[in-house]
């Protein structure tokens, strides 16, 4: 197992129905394409993103943030215990080949950042957009749909091994 | 010492003249107040900011990345060693008050989302923009000097003390 | 997969042959009892088990310290990233039910400490022995084989289970 | 300041009234001697070594596990608040020349065996004594008094300093 290819899918514990059916429909074409699903464990994005990941026979991570396994969501096979709290987004992004941010909010923008740092490809579907001065262009590659970003996702993955 | 103001300043490791004499002023002006200027130890924005802060006699923290006191610039007078890389961004930002960015790449940025995540405000100065759909106003208050920067940092705390 | 067990294998990097020997026998009857073999990911005691683990068929986590998934060793199927030092410790620590120390020396000893701490139980074999004034008998299981540590982990885990 | 010297004292959170009396007297010769004290900032041993600190003038460090600097005890002049929980432990060990464990149970012996894999002497009283085959002498140098155990810590970093 050690070409797998790991995916996060990053967002809040809390989201509308709309944005668990993205982050679901996100999850199940990483389970269809055979790579971890990496997540937080936790509700709302995440839950969704490994239940759709489950639905396709994926293999899913939850790196969780309290000290406890009980709180990793009922489609998580490998829960990661760090009882760090928001140090463990660290332990999440670094653990990954590429992200797929679905909204999200600051904790969700502190991974991005970490990926950012880390080099680590950030792609976002509704999510942050960050500018600077004197930034070129956005590191963020902004998705239209679940389709699509799983799709760039492994279009990146694809471009690297090949270097 | 229990009623001490914690301001952390942020930003990168290597910055130009100018943006290191912004960090300059802003410590000058935090350690006027007498206000402990809390940062990352090291070069650039942090060592900068920490020199403004001991030029007006003023108290400095560096919260180092690395696993020695060695790497503090020489303008720390206490140096906390985490050895945790960039993890010690968390630590930083749960340590201060309030925050000042000085520009900086994404490892501010992850210094701002921790910030904006635990409720700490944050000021900047030619530093990140951030938005997202739904958001109604940003988290960061845009200073355009030093004077201003601190000015607000000062405003804040107070108004928090009153509550 | 909820239901899965883990259980970590802990030692140092470099080891005798016939410590190596000792970890392997450890990982391949954690492998042949299906449960998930969690250790620090690197060479030694933790390749050793991990390899052991493999040859029966088993899965295995790698919780690393270094920032990058290269130095997992070959027989790791899941690796996490850290990039946080010897603070790892403590995340693998709290994602195992149970711990089999192989010798060890400090890294191993943080991690025992941590163990008792969480209330996870430990099992030594040639590991350390800890002793303080008021303590009435050790946190440490001492086992003489990798048959009765393993043993010793599963009895545990069942009576557990049915509290 | 940059030629502080960082003692840590280390213990539990609750302690009898002899071992706060021992904890105090040794916070008390650190302030004395104008060595900067560390310790975990919260309750028993911790405040009663702040406590004596202070008591002597001395500067005193506190490196909190939670989210807030509320739990620091009200003898601690610098909170570094870190939201790790126990993984703090390691940003307390690696910020100190030396450590004095006073008693402690096992997030105290996490720090020693953290100080001793980092080659950080540990001068314990009444504290954990640790054995491993083939260990030809304990790295912990046990003192009998608060006198012994800081005159011990002295001299090491007076011999360091030379070397």
């Amino acid at each position: 197992m050690g070409d797998q290819i790991y995916i996060g899918v990053i967002g809040e514990t809390i989201c509308s129905e709309e944005t668990a059916q993205v982050a679901y429909e996100v999850g199940r074409r990483i389970g269809e394409r055979r790579a971890i699903l990496v997540c937080g464990g936790r509700g709302g994005v995440m839950e969704n993103a490994a239940k759709g990941a489950k639905s396709a026979g994926g293999l899913t991570i939850g790196v969780l943030p309290g000290p406890s396994r009980d709180e990793a969501n009922p489609y998580i096979d490998i829960a990661i215990v760090t009882g760090m709290g928001e140090a463990r987004n660290i332990v999440l992004v670094q653990s990954c080949h590429v992200l797929i941010a679905v909204e999200g909010m600051y904790g969700t923008l502190s991974e991005i950042a970490f990926a950012c740092k880390f080099g680590i490809p950030v792609i976002g579907l509704k999510t942050w957009r960050i500018d600077r001065p004197g930034l070129t262009h956005s590191p963020i590659l902004q998705a239209k749909t679940p389709d699509e970003a799983v799709e760039i996702a492994f279009q990146i993955i694809r471009t690297k091994e090949k270097e």
